[in-house]
């Protein structure tokens, strides 16, 4: 099994690699090789028992998604993109890697002719309000960003390249990813972590809405777990509309403070300062909220039970262990 | 008012440009010109009292499109495309002319950067199986063809350009367009038209499927007004959703044929030769056949009251109001 992680730089793409590392396997079939491939050098994972190459390059650039298919990876994770806020500040950028990089790569995988399973990370910025109170899995795609309809037009690709046979595409359209580690990236969407990871360390944070806004979230362990998942899914039970919404934890701003409280006490929940911005409040406006995600959840795609568990995820991964509260 | 149409050679384009001829003015200005522009040399209408100007030439090509933008067209009807038969069996045409094609233009638009209402026709073939028994505004697109994924992917960057300010779009899906003068083209749908269309001049037509099928059409006469309908439109009665489901007649195959008999008798209707094929069964079985077309006759939009309605616009336009049965 040879595995190609695109974006292979990123949280995800990071995280991803280090479980298969710490797996040896994908599917019940041991892995041979995995590359990281990024425009920033990607970090190898430690104790791997298969070799890791990493790459840097520009993938939008002629001839570069071919470099990726010289050994015919198996299985190609896609995760590279540019974020939501950078995709709409920058619109060159955004169209030029989520649309250019993501037809580059699908092209390329058609030049090589293996059709490999390929797993594309999708969005909830594919929707657009207004909503209903739950989006269901027919609920139609009207983004209302640059970064969400080059998403949708990922989506559509893949379906229609799977259709052809030229690749067995899987997409996954990730919950907000909470709690994310490290530092804030340029997601308008970053508060929704920031809330928690910052005073869990000790640190204040910013909320910039109210605390009625509602969101859907996944932590990384989970996205890790649906990324596995959707790897090893058969193609048939799939059927012709090869993107899922992910399953997710559906929480107001108060619920996770709350929550926050609970497992870390009153001083950790004080460090939040509210500070209104009237703009993130009108982009998070038009965000979607809550799903159902039958169709992920039939096919055995599993959540977090909680936002307690997803805070419990991050204590145990990213603080080993340890509140600092 | 200047105006370009994109595809002026195609059936529509060619219809759109004499109508434009004989009215002279669109959306109470007068026209000053209109250019043509197709891969092949477009018919410049007769009795315009304003210039014209025919192109050839190959819209995806780089620096074609800034070509077209050299006037800066107040209104672009962007009519070019493959058909959904050709670019089902020429996979890379397809996504050239339907796709790269559409992105140029748009892209032009943008560097030329005078914002003019553009007119784009998207197609009912967006919408894939299984369907409820009527589709509505806020059904989801998931093509099951090329062309149905290329023409999803136009609406997705219509709406995000206007988005952005780049022009100001409005997206048509047409009905499938019947009675379709003039020879059979490549498209799976032809036979809807033939059956119509030879049996009134004599001449025997084959039906591939069963009396059974039901379909979504308009006339070409009611086309052209859609098109001239959306040139019009002020943008913020649409809204986000650029894209608009044009209302159509849904009748079925026996429905089609009973109409034909009505208006041209027995022998007429008994020119129409059953002879099943299941290729064109199996692609039919997958298309939509009726629809409630709520946003854009609220906008406005009109469509033929029947399909004797649509049969008598043939006679009249198509046959000099002569029926020959």
């Amino acid at each position: 099994m040879k595995i190609l992680i695109v974006g292979g730089a990123g949280m995800i793409g990071r995280k991803l690699a280090e479980r298969l590392a710490k797996e040896g396997s994908l599917n019940g079939r041991s892995i041979k090789s995995l590359t990281l491939y990024d425009v920033v050098e990607p970090v190898a994972p430690v104790g791997a028992d298969f070799s890791v190459q990493t790459l840097i390059g520009d993938l939008p650039a002629e001839g570069e998604a071919d470099r990726l298919m010289t050994d015919r990876p198996d299985v190609i994770f896609h995760l590279a993109a540019i974020v939501s806020g950078e995709a709409e500040l920058d619109f060159d950028k955004g169209y030029r890697i989520n649309l250019d990089g993501t037809r580059q790569l699908f092209d390329a995988v058609r030049r090589a002719g293996h059709a490999p399973r390929i797993v594309f990370t999708s969005s909830i910025a594919v929707f657009g309000a207004p909503f209903p109170d739950e989006i269901d899995d027919e609920f139609f795609t009207t983004p209302l960003t640059s970064y969400g309809t080059q998403k949708a037009i990922g989506e559509l690709l893949l379906s229609d390249f799977t259709r052809k046979g030229i690749f067995d595409g899987v997409g996954i359209r990730l919950p907000t990813i909470c709690v994310r580690p490290g530092k804030p990236n340029k997601a308008a969407s970053g508060f929704f972590s920031n809330i928690i990871r910052e005073p869990l360390v000790g640190e204040e944070a910013v909320l910039p809405v109210s605390e009625d806004v509602r969101h859907w979230h996944a932590s990384p362990r989970s996205a890790i777990g649906f990324l596995l998942h959707a790897a090893s899914l058969p193609g048939d039970e799939i059927g012709a509309r090869r993107t899922l919404t992910m399953p997710g934890v559906s929480v107001t701003v108060g619920e996770q403070i709350a929550a926050l409280r609970l497992m870390a006490g009153d001083d950790v929940a004080g460090l939040i300062r509210r500070e209104p911005d009237q703009m993130i409040m009108d982009v998070v406006s038009g965000w979607p909220s809550n799903f159902n995600a039958r169709r992920a959840l039939g096919l055995g795609f599993k959540a977090d039970v909680s936002f307690e568990e997803i805070i419990k995820a991050h204590i145990e991964d990213e603080l080993d262990g340890k509140n600092h509260g």
